[in-house]
């Protein structure tokens, strides 16, 4: 049984004070609803992806049902931090691979600026272990603050190639107009900029942000009754590590992104060399160096070398769509907003940023700081 | 492919404070595993179902992966209020059927009481609409409150009906060593207690509680080879209604109930007449009438006097290990814990409160005040 998607939505990314988080899952449900050509009524289940620490309203998937109009259809929430709305996009695979459903809504939404920064930032610090790490002062930042001194004190990595992975997701993320940042930076701004965990400067790390994309998952039988250009879902891996770093036995890779992309190339039948573009999760600029390396694009140790190769022309285009860096990053829209950015590739709908003749795709979302990690690889 | 259930696991419920959320994760993760017969090896994945809002940690399902020593494996956490493990389990019967993995720990957790009681209140509260009913004053008990009133002036349903259901609970729950409360009372007992929200009295509701409850869920192959009972998932349903009391049109029924039971009737192809055994989701005394209505365990508006055939002995014995109203109800672990109840009853392991020669069983777990419902049917 293969599993397909048939239509894609994305809202604006950025401050969203005009709309409820309602308001907000409610504008890429119907751009989804309108690209796959099908009525809700015809939705018949939805997961939610979403981190509810962030939010006044409780479980919020009753809610939105409520105000997309699905009752009485099930619905629930998945959370795994950051990559929530990944692993939404695996439950819905494995509902319609079992048959228990046909079609259905993947959501990712999340408003996080309703929340003032220093709240943010908060909620941000408690993914890490809150018993033995916080007491010592750790924040997000710090965590990917201290995979980068790993990686320069390892492998030499530098501060310029950082900042070149923000530079290279500036510049498309200057082409997307539902990014946060539409705005070419340079080298210079990268690291002009203020210090937020040393080595990290304010330009290597994403923003918070509010924004929602949602997909219509549909089996086999559907996608081509439905669809002209159904995207398949060819391979899915997950995998989990330790939180604690106490624990961990290396800070210059994430194993969890290791793990879920063995699994997923395996059940894709592919290779890294076969990826024709890639969305990674660059929550700060040192996480797509990782990426480049725990995804087998590039030798350990030569992520800082391959951004040149993440570009248009290169090996591997990499978070063309400006990535979390340059498009914001509202926790748990992003792993539903790295599979909108395959599926408009794959279509070959993407515009001035299309990567020719891109023929599978794969997306990298991981959560909190490495504990879990969702790898999907996608083909025409 | 059918789908068993080979190991169960099930901590003491009421005021855990001798243990973190992990610990108390451990304990019926390793009674599961031992009930299975199997390692911490053995298990390719693990799905959490929890209310994250409780939790100064964020993001628990990866600390409990870690502690439980169980990764690399994936995991991720479903939340759906009340019903998140129920729907933990559903992901988990999804994830096997289709074949992604063969071996699943299921495990619902919280740990409710290490907050004050006015902020239980205001988390339990803002599980209701936040934006359109909250400032009216609703609290939870307030929307079960509603529901009573509703049912007493459309059906004649009485207070000493509600507090039967309680006295009941409670007479089973006294034998249940793992209950919160493990002390008969009486109808008096409920009728003079203090009003929470008229017509409930303190005795009519569920208390807020800590706890856990671990299954082990695996494929048909696994099942047959690993265990000489395995009880197996026959049925499953679940469905939505509105959140907001403002759109139901009926306040004596939760809709959301009646459409999951359809569903579940239908696959496992049994009629309400079938069960021999239920556990249903009583937060509060009236909710476990209208789930004899809903499930049609008997006619509408006859639930007041069905509590007599809920006792061993009548038609259906419901909440037999007490329910939620004895055992406590810690939020994410009640759907587990349910399925616990109804797998001891079903291998006959029930010991004083067995009901003999029980084949099939269901579990009614309702997320929110309704705005989800998950229904389960096993059988031997």
């Amino acid at each position: 049984m293969k599993v397909g998607i048939i239509g894609i939505g994305h809202s604006r990314f950025g401050r969203r004070d005009d709309v409820t988080v309602q308001e907000l899952a409610f504008e890429p449900f119907v751009e989804a609803l309108n690209d796959a050509g099908i009525q809700r009524k015809d939705i018949d289940a939805t997961i939610i992806g979403a981190s509810p620490v962030y939010m006044t309203q409780r479980s919020i998937a009753g809610p939105i049902t409520e105000y997309l109009g699905l009752n009485p259809q099930p619905v629930w929430l998945t959370e795994a931090a950051c990559s929530s709305s990944a692993v939404a996009l695996r439950t819905a695979y494995a509902l319609i691979s079992a048959g228990m459903h046909e079609i259905i809504l993947v959501l990712g939404v999340q408003k996080m600026l309703e929340n003032p920064t220093s709240e943010v930032l908060k909620i941000m610090g408690r993914s890490g272990d809150v018993q033995w790490e916080a007491p010592y002062g750790t924040t997000f930042a710090n965590y990917y603050a201290m995979y980068a001194n790993s990686h320069m004190a390892k492998y030499g990595t530098t501060s310029e190639q950082f900042a070149a992975v923000a530079v290279k997701n500036h510049h498309y993320g200057a082409m997307n107009p539902l990014a946060m940042f539409q705005k070419e930076i340079t080298m210079e701004t990268v690291l002009e900029s203020r210090i937020i965990a040393s080595p990290l400067h304010l330009f290597d790390c994403c923003a918070n942000a509010d924004g929602s994309a949602a997909l219509v998952v549909v089996n086999e039988e559907k996608a081509n009754q439905l669809s002209d250009t159904p995207i398949w879902v060819s391979g899915l891996g997950a995998a989990s590590a330790p939180f604690s770093l106490l624990t961990r036995p290396e800070l210059a890779t994430l194993s969890s992104a290791v793990e879920a992309s063995k699994i997923a190339y395996t059940q894709a039948k592919v290779h890294p060399s076969d990826i024709d573009i890639a969305e990674v999760h660059d929550c700060f600029t040192i996480a797509e160096i990782m990426a480049y390396e725990d995804l087998g694009f590039t030798e350990r140790g030569k992520g800082g070398e391959f951004v040149e190769e993440a570009y248009i022309g290169g090996k591997i285009p990499t978070n063309i769509d400006g990535g979390l860096k340059a498009k914001g990053h509202p926790v748990g829209a992003t792993g539903c907003s790295q599979v909108v950015g395959i599926v408009k590739q794959l279509r070959g709908e993407a515009g001035k940023s299309q990567v020719d003749g891109a023929e599978i795709g794969l997306t990298h979302n991981v959560g909190g700081h490495g504990q879990y990690c969702v790898v999907h690889i996608f083909s025409r």
